[in-house]
């Protein structure tokens, strides 16, 4: 038995979080061993990464060095948490995943992207998701519900949120881009949909993957 | 005027850090601008990677993330410390570099050395050290030295001293592969010397260095 491994993409405020953890019950409730996580973080090493990377006192951190601090943390993760829980069969619900990078130090800050895909490689050992579910919304609503403060465990914007609107509105382009390159994977929702909508299209994406796969 | 850049090698305690003090006095006592800086360091956030990488509770970190880590910091060595330093003129003398990633990440851990050497070369902008002193010596003898506990600023061994005898084995032969690849930029001394003869033998280097430049 293999498991399923799923990322969820987006900007910021578009509500992965939220969708992530409604599937992540969903599943359970239906009897699947589910394992969350997310990428920067899910594991000790990672923890700490992703807080010096959000950290607003790293506003002078390089470009490159925020990249590699980003596949450092996904290296690990990798390693410690995804492989192990997909090799015990496991569903993994992962909030960020490759995508995140093209789409952030790609589109966003311009680093080139045959070397993302090249550090991708090296830190995934290959492993891609079967599915990825991208949220997809006009960012000056997504900043806005992180402005509102709605989301648990931020007391205020964090320094991706801090960024003007065109890094925001070139991530979006660059996930809907990646999108197109790879249809059967990444699977675009509008995420200006209601909560209900939203969550029915989710669970039909991930029934239709785990049913190809039984 | 351009300045002058001058990185220390070699093994767990082979002196670098001792002899790039020293040298660092010597050149001021002469007139120049020295910045003394250490890779993995040298930067706030260096700083925090460094001690993320160096704490024995990381031992569950993989060999790629560790790499990238590594990388990490240096990245934002070379943009905020290194680069503005030689542009002023300064001589710039660092505690390790990349070919310390080379000698313990690729000889020691067995990580591909063209994927090493592709990601220094992103981390540096190709920036290369003007001069590289390797401090060679039997490992046997320089984790000895460290056991003692002569080294400012560590109260036990670290996670890297912590490693088999065979493992800083290939580290030392890596380090003298890399310096017949570069005899000009590297040069080779034996720290089993007294700590004048390697003094005087540093000096003159750079003394032959700053002559060639001027």
């Amino acid at each position: 038995m293999k498991g399923v491994f799923v990322t969820f993409e987006g900007g910021e405020g578009s509500g992965k979080t939220t969708h992530l953890k409604r599937l992540a019950h969903y599943l359970r409730d239906l009897g699947d061993e589910v394992v969350e996580t997310r990428d920067p973080g899910g594991t000790t090493i990672g923890k700490e990464i992703r807080t010096l990377l959000l950290s607003p006192e790293s506003a002078a951190i390089s470009d490159s060095a925020e990249l590699l601090l980003y596949e450092a943390s996904r290296a690990q993760l990798v390693r410690e948490v995804i492989t192990p829980a997909i090799a015990r069969g496991a569903v993994v619900l992962c909030d960020r995943f490759t995508d995140s990078t093209l789409a952030y130090q790609g589109f966003g800050r311009g680093l080139d992207l045959n070397l993302i895909r090249q550090l991708n490689l090296f830190t995934t050992g290959g492993l891609a998701p079967n599915l990825t579910i991208l949220l997809d919304l006009n960012p000056r609503i997504g900043l806005e519900r992180c402005t509102r403060g709605s989301r648990p465990g931020l007391t205020s914007r964090d320094r991706l949120e801090a960024e003007p609107l065109s890094f925001h509105q070139r991530i979006r382009e660059g996930y809907l881009a990646l999108a197109r390159e790879e249809p059967e994977r990444i699977r675009v929702m509008n995420a200006a949909m209601s909560m209900h909508e939203i969550e029915a299209a989710v669970r039909d994406e991930v029934g239709r993957l785990k049913g190809s796969r039984f």
